[in-house]
C-alpha cells in the first residue's frame, strides 16, 4: 500500500474512526485502524466489537493494499503535522512497518496483519430510511440526558428509537429513561421508516453518532436489523450492535392527568434552581418548589451548611402546592428547552411531573418527585 | 455584621481568598474565610496555615463586624449570582448564620466565630523592596516549571529567590531545580532588596501568588524575613511561609565552558520534538538529537510502537554530536523562549548542556542529557 493525502482530510477520517477505539485494550488489535487503499480512496475502520466506524475520503493511490496501526497513535501524529501538509503512507511488507512521511518527518509504525482485523459482519437490514441530520440530531440530543447508568438495567442503557403514534399520526420517536425520569422525542415518520422494529442504541453510540450529525444539510441513511443499526453518510458508515433486550412500556410512566399547569422562562428557572442548590450536600440534592398564584419559591434546606431561597415570577393559576426535585434532574430537564417557556404539569406532591416545552408535544419530559 | 457590596468586586475578593484553601480539610475552619467588615473596607482572609491571603475591597459597612463562612460555597453562590447584583451579607449572631442577599436571592449560611480562625503571626521583615509586577512575573513564571515534586528534597519543592551577582553587577534571582533540569532567571535587583536573605518561596505559594501579578501596572511590594515572603498590592496581602531548608549550591550545575553551539527557531524545535515523541513509550521518553553541519535530526526509537524521525535546519558549526534528552524536559525548556531562537550549549553527551534565549544571559537553563 502506498497513498498520499492532504492532512486536514486525513485528520478528519482517522480522528472519527479512532474515537471509537477504546483506550484500555486487552485485544491489541482493536488498538489499530484498518487502513484500506484501493481505486481513488482510502477507508479508514476501527472497532470496540460493538460499534464499527468506517470513514472513507478520497487520496492519490499509488500502490493499493491494506494494513492496521496503532489508531491512537496514527492520530496523534497526524494531529501534530503541520497544517496543509501533503502525509505520505507507505507499507513496507518486508520490515512489517507503515512509514508515515511529511516534509522532513519521517514515522515508521509497527503493523498488525490485516487479516486479524476483526470486521463486523453484515446484516440483513429489514428497515431502511433517510433522515437529515438535524432531524436525528434533536431525537437523540433531547433524550441522552435520561439514559440510565446502572448496568443492571442493561436495556435501560440506551435511547429506545421506533415508529409510534403521536398527537398527529406515526412518528419516528426516541425515549429514554432511568426510572427517575424520561424523555420521549418525537419526529415526523420518515418515508420508510413504517414498520420498522423499535431498536435500543447503546449509549455509546448515541455520543459517536453525534459527529454524523453536524452538518446541517448532511442527510442520513439508516438501516434497521433485529440486531444492528447503521447511520450513515456518503463519507462515514456507522454500524452498531443494538441492546438486546426489551424497552420496558414507558407510557405507562407519562402522566396524562396532570392538571396544574406552571409555565416559567427555562433560563430563569435553570439559574435560580442552580443557585439553590449551592447550599444543598453533596448526598441529597433536594430542591423544594413552592407554588401560589403567580408565584413560585425554590428553596434548599441544609441542616449542616445552611439554607437558601428563591421566588420567581411565574404563571400558576392553581392551588398551592409544594413539592421536592433532585436539583441535577430538574436542571438537566430545563437545559432541554430551547425556544420556549418551560410548561410544567403537576398533579400532587408525589407523583410523576410532566414537562414540556411551551405547547410542542414533541418533547416531553417526565421527572419523579422526591420527599422535602 | 452588615455590608452591601457590588456583585463583581465581591466574586473577586472571595475568588483570591478561597483559591488557597484546600478543598481537603480536617480542620472545619480552614474551610472557612474570614470576613472582616469596618469603615468602608470589607476584608476575606483565608489560609492554609502556610499561605494567607488577605483580600481588600470597598464595601457599604453599615454595622462592623466579622465572621466566618465556607470559602468555596460563599464563592459559588456569588458566581452563579447575575452580573451587576447588589449583594447583602448579615451576619445574625443569634442564629449563627450569614444571611446573603442579591435580588429575589436569599442565602442562609453556616458560620463559625471569627475567634477559631488561625491569623498568620506576623514577622519582622527585614528586607522590603518594591518591584513592577512583570518583573517578577518573568522571574517566577520561567522558573517554576523546574520546582521539583519530590517530597523527600523538600528544599527543592520551591524556587530559590535571592540576591546574586550576574553578568552586569548584582540582580534579584530566581532558581528552581529537580535535579534534571535547572531555571536560573535574573533581574535588576530592586532599591531595598540588597541583603535580603534568601529563601525558598513554596511552590504553592508560587502558583497563588501568579494571580498578584497580571496587572502589567501593578508594582508589588515584597516583605521578605527569615521565615516568611509577603506579595501586596493595595487590595491584596499574601503572606507564606518558606521552605526551611537549604537550598544547593545550584552554580556548581550551571556548565561555564560548553562551546558547541546549536541556534535553532524554539517553536519550530518545539513542535518537531513533540512530533516525533509520539511514537515514544510512556516510561522513557527519550529524544536523539543529532547534530552535523548547520542539520539537526531528531529521532526517537521505541522498539514496541516503531521510530520516528524529523530534520531540522540549523545553526551548527562544530563537530558532529548525538546526545539524548528525555522529550518533555525539551519541551519545557524550549516553552520558556519567547523573544528569540533557542541557543544549545552542550560539551560532550554525558555532560549537562545550556540553554539560553539568544545571548540573554538573564535566563539561563540546564538539562541533564539521557542515554539513548
Amino acid at each position: 500500500m502506498k497513498i498520499s493525502i492532504e492532512r486536514g482530510a486525513l485528520l478528519k477520517a482517522v480522528g472519527q474512526a479512532q474515537s471509537v477505539v477504546e483506550r484500555r485494550n486487552t485485544i491489541p488489535i482493536l488498538a489499530n485502524v484498518l487502513i484500506e487503499a484501493e481505486g481513488d480512496t482510502v477507508s479508514f475502520r476501527a472497532t470496540d466489537l460493538d460499534i464499527e466506524v468506517v470513514d472513507r475520503t478520497p487520496a492519490v493511490v499509488e500502490r493499493p493494499g491494506a494494513t492496521t496501526v496503532s489508531a491512537v497513535m496514527l492520530h496523534e501524529i497526524v494531529r501534530k503535522l503541520p497544517d496543509g501538509a501533503l502525509v505520505g503512507l507507505s507499507e513496507d511488507a518486508a520490515s512489517g512497518r507503515l512509514t508515515v512521511t511529511a516534509g522532513r518527518s519521517v514515522f515508521s509504525l509497527a503493523t498488525l496483519p490485516r487479516e486479524d482485523f476483526p470486521v463486523m459482519a453484515s446484516s440483513e437490514y429489514s428497515s431502511n430510511f433517510t433522515a437529515p441530520a438535524p432531524v436525528l440530531r434533536r431525537l437523540f440530543d433531547k433524550a441522552k440526558f435520561a439514559i440510565s447508568t446502572e448496568e443492571t438495567r442493561y436495556y435501560l442503557n440506551g435511547v429506545f428509537m421506533h415508529v409510534a403514534t403521536g398527537e398527529e399520526g406515526p412518528v419516528l420517536r426516541c425515549v429514554a429513561t432511568d426510572g427517575h425520569r424520561l424523555a420521549r422525542i418525537d419526529a415526523p415518520l420518515p418515508e420508510g421508516a413504517e414498520g420498522m422494529a423499535g431498536v435500543i442504541v447503546p449509549r455509546k453510540t448515541v455520543n459517536e453518532l453525534r459527529k454524523l450529525l453536524d452538518d446541517d444539510e448532511a442527510q442520513i441513511k439508516v438501516s434497521v436489523s433485529e440486531t444492528k443499526v447503521r447511520f450513515a453518510t456518503p463519507q462515514i458508515t456507522m454500524t452498531s450492535k443494538v441492546i438486546d433486550g426489551t424497552f420496558p412500556d414507558y407510557s405507562r410512566v407519562i402522566p396524562t392527568g396532570n392538571a396544574r399547569r406552571l409555565e416559567v422562562d427555562a433560563q430563569e428557572f435553570a439559574k435560580a434552581v442552580d443557585r439553590v442548590a449551592t447550599v444543598s450536600s453533596e448526598r441529597s440534592r433536594a430542591v423544594k418548589l413552592s407554588l401560589d398564584e403567580d408565584r413560585l419559591v425554590l428553596s434548599v434546606n441544609a441542616p449542616d451548611s445552611g439554607a437558601a431561597e428563591e421566588e420567581l415570577a411565574v404563571a400558576y393559576g392553581d392551588e398551592r402546592l409544594e413539592i421536592g426535585f433532585n436539583a441535577k434532574y430538574l436542571l438537566e430537564i430545563a437545559s432541554q428547552v430551547d425556544r420556549e417557556n418551560a410548561v410544567f404539569l403537576f398533579n400532587s406532591s408525589g407523583d410523576p411531573t410532566l414537562m414540556r416545552e411551551g405547547n410542542d408535544m414533541s418533547a416531553v419530559y417526565v421527572v419523579m418527585p422526591m420527599r422535602v
